[in-house]
């Protein structure tokens, strides 16, 4: 299916679902807001796996974390963010300060260091942002999404944090299991230097540098062409197309570069190849860079970016790629980040820099994949931690069940009744294999006169006969 | 200090911090939005703690978790809220649907249920809500605020869902260790039957049970005296004060009101009081009585509940008080719920309703007094879970102290190293100490050629010789 064509289904999609949820006596439409979505307990328990791997991973780094409302002052966000800024979701003035959701992680983060008048810190946040984007949900793009960022602040030796970074990536999306990847690296002073090189003025940086953005998504000659209708020379255009089409894997490329007549004229140019040297030679020693790639045609859309940039991308290969229904999985960002040396500056009253450098990861997409695996694969997910539920063979046994259930959770044991009376024991049997509760208590007249409990496993249907004041211990043991 | 003087106080402080933010160079406020603060390490460290506690006791009942938007259409927030209606943040029109943000979990939650035509669940739901109230952060009142929601939702017998909901919040509260608490219990069905056999008009029902609702805050003389204001005869507001001032320990109560010869007319009332019994019944077999009070001034604000309602409120005596400034930290509600038979139904096309009844655990009350407590015992609280610290005793060594973070985090280790080329031994030692990281690995030349590695426990300072390739098993050993 062609993007556009995809597009329109989605649309229909989404006006047939608002059609059906209006109801029938035209009740208010029952939805939530477009480009967000509930998670239901399935999966929050693919979502709760997620943040384990990452948060583990953030914290085998040494990472605090830290916390920001989830709106800002919207002067907090101006400036911050180019193009993308008419993309913010604004507040209401109902009187008083006059608020935005925030955009991302990032921005909010440089405002809590200023603020707190921090130098250095290592640490991570996870949490939604907000974009008024067009949203595509069947390929996990929301206006409601979680970003998971780790950021180290700090004015340090060159290149150390920011490989750490990457080793962070590279940990992440391998225990993940989603599927092969490549990290996509470059400096935006190379970007910067080979622009100069060929000629863009200055003030045509920016634009120039978010059509070569797009090489991920159109071939060369259509970005040309675009370069060409800012207003650039062909021959200019043409310039730039020799550098942005090389990629290749990291050292020798630099070296190359380096040595390259024109582009070594550029002092930026030669500042991020230097450093992308010195990048990749802590690489190899974190045994990353048969995942990296140096490529001239990263160039990340925002603005604030000062020094390497990278971008992990899924290529759909391998054994954990989810991508069998035609459309390939794998085309796309799951992690983007970069240093940020000027961001902190921009809220400090002396301007006073403090040099960030981070990594954002995109769940959203993993999630997807992670889900259609789950679905894919038919295993059953469990929502609950339940060990045992009490259940009772015989009428007017409420209260006895509520005993021992009261006993058990005092002592620390997941234990559920069932709200009913006088259930049925079946139906307490049933509700155990629904929801994947391992063990079952039954309670019968013969049990309460005996001070004992059958214990049940639901799988292998062995039950043991306990006493009662045995129940935890050997619940526990079972468990 | 009196409320006005104590609201005085925090306005002014606010005003100083906002000028003194605004910096000499007339940059913008340096803030986070008003009533809203960010989390530091520190004090996220404390909020997992709780968080822990609070899911701990969740899932100890079987309870699932979802997730909704933070925004909602506006249209679904409309007509739930009384008079709180106005409290409700909305976003601005940038064209499209018209947002708001939800102002609290258990609207979206029966949204959810309505939407996905979801009969029984039992759920909890951790997240941010949002109120344009006034706030007041020295006593943990914000606008932007965590909820801690469980409910149960489906058609059961009586009582039983809802005692447990009770005794969760006795076995979060008992858990959390803040001073001592009580939870107040009434039933709607019990005010507005009182409030018809007392002369009360229907029409004036609500806004009478508002003014009953401030009898945790001020004097029944002057609740009486805003009830006359109202409209309503002395006589009637007389009759109320009877009922209202009593509070009692459950099952007598009860049992003398059933007596009565007014309120028994009322067949609202009596079913209400009715089902207290039967509750403090189950309530008794929970183990939780002798914290619970019938209390028939609780009236709780919220238009939706429908049956048993509650709230918890911390006394600040105890052990874990923390109210040694003067003020008494106690007078305050932690947690509140009750039953909503009919909200569900007000968002299905049909109206089908799903019985609910649920509990919030406000915890930003709870933090306060927790970090208080954590200030004041001069406990160090560690915000990483760093377990080594790979250093060196000699310049030179970063891609040897790399190579061996290498070694570690590919093994599972939390390893640090410092992010310059030749720092000195003493500046990384001094790290350890400051964050508390327990262990440090210390490399030199001498270690170097033997193949070993001197590994220091930073508080003892005892070290030991061990081999590079026992270094991993050696740091999972002490850790």
């Amino acid at each position: 299916m062609s993007g556009s064509t995809q597009q329109q289904a989605e649309k229909m999609a989404e006006q047939l679902q608002q059609k059906v949820q209006v109801g029938e006596e035209g009740k208010h439409v029952l939805k939530t807001p477009k480009g967000t979505r509930d998670y239901n307990p399935k999966q929050m328990a693919i979502r709760e796996k997620v943040f384990n791997v990452i948060v583990g991973s953030f914290k085998r780094h040494g990472a605090e974390t830290i916390d920001t409302p989830v709106f800002e002052l919207k002067e907090t966000l101006m400036g911050k963010y180019g193009e993308d800024s008419k993309l913010i979701y604004d507040l209401k003035d109902q009187g008083g300060e006059l608020l935005s959701l925030r955009y991302d992680l990032t921005v909010p983060f440089a405002r809590y260091l200023a603020m707190n008048k921090i130098s250095n810190i290592k640490r991570y946040h996870i949490a939604k942002v907000y974009r008024r984007d067009n949203p595509a949900m069947t390929r996990g793009r929301y206006r409601e999404f979680y970003q998971c960022d780790f950021d180290i602040a700090g004015q340090y030796d060159p290149m150390i944090p920011d490989a750490e970074c990457l080793k962070i990536v590279h940990e992440i999306l391998s225990a993940l299991d989603i599927g092969d990847f490549r990290i996509k690296v470059n400096d935006r002073r190379i970007l910067d230097g080979m622009f100069a090189v060929c000629g863009v003025p200055d003030d045509k940086f920016r634009t120039v540098c978010s059509s070569v953005d797009k090489m991920d998504k159109m071939p060369w000659e259509d970005v040309k062409k675009e370069i060409i209708e800012k207003g650039l020379p062909e021959k200019v255009a043409a310039q730039i197309g020799e550098y942005v089409t090389l990629k290749a894997g990291g050292m020798e490329l630099a070296e190359r570069l380096l040595a390259d007549a024109k582009l070594s004229k550029s002092e930026a140019s030669c500042a991020g190849l230097t450093d992308i040297k010195l990048l990749f030679t802590y690489l190899q020693i974190f045994k990353v860079t048969y995942k990296l790639v140096f490529d001239l045609s990263l160039a990340r859309g925002l603005d604030y970016y000062t020094g390497v940039i990278y971008e992990a991308v899924l290529t759909g290969t391998g054994t954990g790629a989810a991508g069998g229904e035609g459309e390939p999985v794998g085309v796309g960002s799951v992690a983007g980040g970069g240093r940020y040396d000027g961001l902190v500056g921009m809220f400090d009253a002396k301007g006073r820099n403090v040099p960030c450098v981070g990594v954002s990861i995109g769940i959203e997409r993993i999630f997807s994949i992670m889900e259609q695996k789950a679905e894919a694969s038919g295993e059953r997910v469990r929502t609950t931690e339940t060990q045992v539920l009490i259940a009772s063979a015989q009428k007017n046994l409420l209260e006895e069940r509520l005993r021992l259930a009261t006993t058990l959770w005092d002592a620390g044991v997941k234990a559920e009744v069932v709200y009913k009376r006088d259930p049925k024991l079946l139906s307490q049997l049933q509700y155990c294999e629904d929801s994947g509760v391992p063990l079952v208590a039954i309670l019968g007249e013969q049990e309460l006169s005996s001070g004992t409990v059958k214990l049940r496993n639901v799988a292998t249907r062995q039950e043991v006969e306990v006493s009662r004041s045995d129940l935890v211990a050997e619940v526990k043991k079972m468990s």
